[in-house]
C-alpha cells in the first residue's frame, strides 16, 4: 500500500473519475463519519423505544436515514469489537480476542498488530484525511496507537475510562456511584503524547465533539474519514454541567443525552458547511449494556442479556445510517455488522480492500442505496476466542451460553444446541430446536465451514 | 343530558362560537377518532423499538404527532380497561371490575350500566355523529351495547375473539396455533342484531377499516367521533390473505402489520377529504401483551411482565396522538391515561363533562397543544377490584404483585411496599424502598386518599 501514501492530493480526483459510475469527474469523494459509543444498549435511544431517554437528534437522524434493527458487533466486549470494526475481520483472525483476558488493560504490552489494515489505513492510502477521536482500545503503546494505524491524528483516552483506577481505597459503590475525576488516572492523548492525566471526564464528550467539528471545518475541501469513539456511556458516568440532571433517566440518561447533543452538533456542522449531502454518517456502539452496573448501565430493550454475553443483548446495537439525498429513509430489518463497514466504505469511495487476507464483511450499499435485502445472511457470535453461537437467516443456534457479568460463572454447553427464531422471537425465549432439525444441520455445517476457514492468530491480549 | 339530544344540527355551530377561543364562529368542531387495539404490547411497534414488526404508517403518524411513552390504561385486562376509557372513571366506580371474574363472558347477564356516561354519549349530546366499530366488551345484551350508550351505530364482535369456543374437541395448541373460523362461535353484530356467526375473523380488520372509511365519508360535513376497537392482535390470530406471511415476526407480526395498514387507510381517508387538520386521532391499546401465548402474544419491550399484571408491561401502552397542524410533533415522556381521553375530548369540543360524578381524568390539551408538562402526576394500578400499586411522579409503589397468567398463582403482599423509580428504572428491576421512606409515606397518603374517595359500585362482572 506504500505506493499510495505520497499522492494524497491527486488521488481523490483521479479515482472519482472512474470508481463512482455516473459521478461527474470533479465530484468529491464522499466523507465518512463513524460515531461509536461504549456500552450503549439496543434499547437506549428514543427511536429504539426508550421511554425516558430523550434523543431528538438521533431520532431525527433515524427519520432522515435508515434505522437498522439487526446490526451486530463481532464481539460482546470492547477490544475485540473495535478490532473487528477497524479491520473488517473477526478478531480471532488478528489476535485481538483471547480465552484468558477479555480486553486490553493498562498493563498490556501489545495491541493491534502493524500488519493489520484498518479502515483508517485503507482510506488514508486512498487520499482521505483520517482522524481518530476518542476511545481506541487497540493498544496504548506507540506501535498500536491510531497514528501508527493509518490515522493522521488522534485525540482521546486510549482505553476504557474505568481503567487505571487511582490507588485511593474506595468501595466499588463509592468509586462508581459518585465518581470523581481523580478516581481514575486515565490519560488523554494527542497523537502519541499524554496531554492530560487524569483526563477530566466531565468535559470529555464535549471536547471530543468540538475536536470533530474542528476537523470537519479543517477538511471541508478534501475527503475525510473521522472515527469518533465516545468513552461513554461506559461506567464511570461523567457528564458536563449543561447535561447534569437533564434526563428523566438519571445520570445514565444525562450521558446519553449529551451524546445525542453531540450528534446534533456534528450533523449541524456538516449541514452548515454544505457537506451533508456528501457525507455518510454511521452511529452505533461496541457492545451491549453493562447490566451489572444496574441503573448506571443501559438497557437492551426487548433483547436478552447484555455486554459480555452472546445473547442478542450483548451484540446487537442501535444503529443508524445517514446520508441525505443518497440513503432512502426506512427501517431496515435485515442483518448488518460493523464487519461490513470497511467493505461498504471501500465501495462508496473506491478505496482498495486488502486483497491478501480473509475479510468477513459485505458491502451494504445495495441496502443503503438501492432498497435491496442485505447481503449478510449469517453472523458468528464469539465469546473471547471461542465461537458460542451462529445465526443463519432468522435462526440462531447457541452451542454454549454464559450469562454476561452477573451470576453464572461457568459456560453451559448445549448439545443439541438451543435454537431460536429471531424474527418471531427476538427475545430468545422459546427453543425451537426440536421442530427444526434441518435448520440445526444447516447451521452446523455453516459453523464447521467457518471454523475450517479460521486460523486463530497469536493472542495479543495475554501479553503483559 | 336529555335536553341536548334533540338539537344535534344546531349545537355544533352554536358551541363553536364560544368554546374554542380564537376559532372562527363557522369553524367546525374537531372530529375525533380513537383506534384501540387488543393486547398490543408496549414494544410491538417499530417506533417503540420492535425489530421485526414493520409499522411504517404508525411510525409516520408518530413522527407527525406525539409519541407518548408513559401512557396508561386503567386496568390490566379487557373489560375494565374499556370501561375506564369510555367513562373516564376507574372501573371500581362503575362495577366493571371484580374480585372474581376478570372480564365479561358470553354467559354474562350484565354490562356497563345505563347510568354511566360514555364518551360516545357525551359527544352525541354535543351534536357529534358517534360510531363504534369493533370490540365492545362492556356487555353484549341490549341494555349494554354501544347503541344503548350514545353511539349512533355499532358494527363489531361484542366481546373477545376467543370467546364462544365452538364445541369441537381441540387441544389448546390446535385451537390457537392453527385457528379456524369455526373454532369460535363469535357473533358479528350490526347495532343490536347478529349479522354473521361465526364471524369470519380473517377479514375482520379489513372490514372494520372499510366501515370506518365509509363512516368518515358519510360524516365529512359534520363533526364525528369514531371509536374503532380492533379485536386483534388478541388470540386467536387471524389475518387477511394480503398480510398472511407479510411480517418477519410471523403471524403475530402479520396481524399487527394489517392494523398498521388500517391506520394508513384511515389517515389517508382523512387527508383525502381534507379532514386531517380538523381531526384528532389517538392510537393505543387496552392492556399489555398476553405472554402465556408465547409468540402468538406480543412484547412489552423493556417493560416487565404483561397482560393481567400491574407491572408496567401490563398497563403501559404504545400511544400516539395525531392532529396535523395542531399538535406539535415530539416524544412525550410524561404520564397520560385512557382516563384522560374524555376530559381531553370535552375540552377540544366544548362538550360538557358529566358534573354529577367523580371523574379520574385530566385534560391533556396543555401537553398536546402547548408544550407543557402533563397535568397527570399519579396513576392507580388496579388488579380486578383491588388496588395493587400506586405511581406518584417517577416513583411506583407495589403493595401487592401477581405475575400475569403464567406461573404464580397467589398474589404476594409487600410490606413495606416495593418501590421503583420508573424514570431511572423503567423495567422495575431495583427496589429502592430502603432509600426513600419519605416517598413511600407520600405514596401511602395518596393511596389512602384515593381509597377514601372511592365507593365501589356493585360488581357487574359476576352476574350470569
Amino acid at each position: 500500500m506504500t505506493n499510495y501514501r505520497h499522492c494524497r492530493t491527486l488521488l481523490p480526483l483521479l479515482l472519482a473519475a472512474f470508481v463512482l459510475p455516473g459521478a461527474a469527474a470533479a465530484e468529491k469523494l464522499p466523507n465518512i463519519v463513524v460515531i461509536f459509543c461504549d456500552d450503549l444498549g439496543y434499547g437506549d435511544l428514543g427511536c429504539f423505544g426508550h421511554p425516558t431517554i430523550a434523543t431528538p437528534n438521533l431520532d431525527q437522524m433515524a427519520h432522515e436515514g435508515q434505522r437498522w434493527t439487526e446490526f451486530y458487533v463481532a464481539a460482546c466486549v470492547c477490544t475485540p469489537s473495535r478490532a473487528a470494526l477497524q479491520t473488517g475481520r473477526y478478531p480471532i483472525r488478528n489476535g485481538m480476542c483471547s480465552g484468558q483476558r477479555r480486553v486490553l488493560f493498562p498493563d498490556s504490552k501489545s495491541g493491534l498488530q502493524p500488519s493489520e489494515i484498518t479502515i483508517g489505513r485503507m482510506l488514508k492510502d486512498h487520499g482521505y484525511a483520517t482522524h481518530c477521536v476518542g476511545k481506541w482500545h487497540l493498544g496504548h503503546l506507540k506501535p498500536h496507537l491510531p497514528t501508527s494505524h493509518g490515522y493522521d491524528s488522534y485525540f482521546g483516552i486510549p482505553y476504557s475510562n474505568d481503567m487505571d483506577a487511582a490507588p485511593a481505597k474506595l468501595t466499588r459503590k463509592q468509586r462508581f456511584w459518585s465518581p470523581q475525576v481523580e478516581y481514575w488516572n486515565v490519560p488523554l492523548m494527542r497523537d502519541m503524547e499524554i496531554v492530560e492525566r487524569p483526563a477530566n471526564q466531565h468535559t470529555i464528550t464535549k471536547r471530543y465533539t468540538e475536536e470533530v467539528q474542528q476537523l470537519i471545518r479543517k477538511n471541508k475541501d478534501q475527503p475525510f474519514f473521522i472515527y469518533l469513539a465516545h468513552n461513554l456511556p461506559h461506567v464511570p458516568l461523567f457528564v458536563s454541567e449543561k447535561f447534569s440532571g437533564a434526563s428523566r433517566r438519571g445520570l445514565y440518561g444525562d450521558v446519553v443525552e449529551e451524546i445525542d447533543w453531540s450528534v446534533g452538533q456534528i450533523l449541524g456542522t456538516l449541514r452548515e458547511l454544505n457537506l451533508a449531502e456528501n457525507t455518510l454518517v454511521v452511529f452505533t456502539s461496541d457492545n451491549g449494556p453493562w447490566k451489572s452496573f444496574q441503573d448506571h448501565g443501559g438497557s437492551a430493550g426487548l433483547l436478552r442479556d447484555g455486554k459480555g454475553s452472546t445473547w442478542e443483548g450483548g451484540m446487537r446495537e442501535p444503529t443508524i445510517f445517514w446520508w441525505p439525498g443518497k440513503i432512502s429513509p426506512r427501517v431496515v430489518s435485515g442483518m448488518g455488522s460493523t464487519l461490513d463497514l470497511m467493505p461498504t466504505f471501500a465501495a462508496i469511495s473506491g478505496a482498495k480492500l486488502p486483497a491478501d487476507r480473509k475479510l468477513d464483511g459485505y458491502d451494504l450499499g445495495p441496502v443503503l442505496f438501492h432498497g435491496q435485502v442485505s447481503p449478510r445472511n449469517e453472523m458468528f457470535y464469539y465469546h473471547g476466542s471461542e465461537l458460542y453461537a451462529v445465526r443463519q437467516g432468522s435462526f440462531k443456534a447457541h452451542y454454549k451460553t454464559k450469562t454476561s457479568y452477573v451470576g453464572q460463572k461457568e459456560a453451559v454447553v448445549h448439545d443439541p444446541p438451543l435454537l431460536f427464531h429471531l424474527g418471531h422471537d427476538p427475545s430468545e425465549q422459546w427453543d425451537v430446536a426440536a421442530d427444526h432439525s434441518e435448520v440445526l444441520e444447516s447451521i452446523g455445517k455453516l459453523r464447521q465451514q467457518h471454523l475450517d476457514g479460521v486460523e486463530p492468530a497469536e493472542d495479543q491480549l495475554v501479553k503483559r
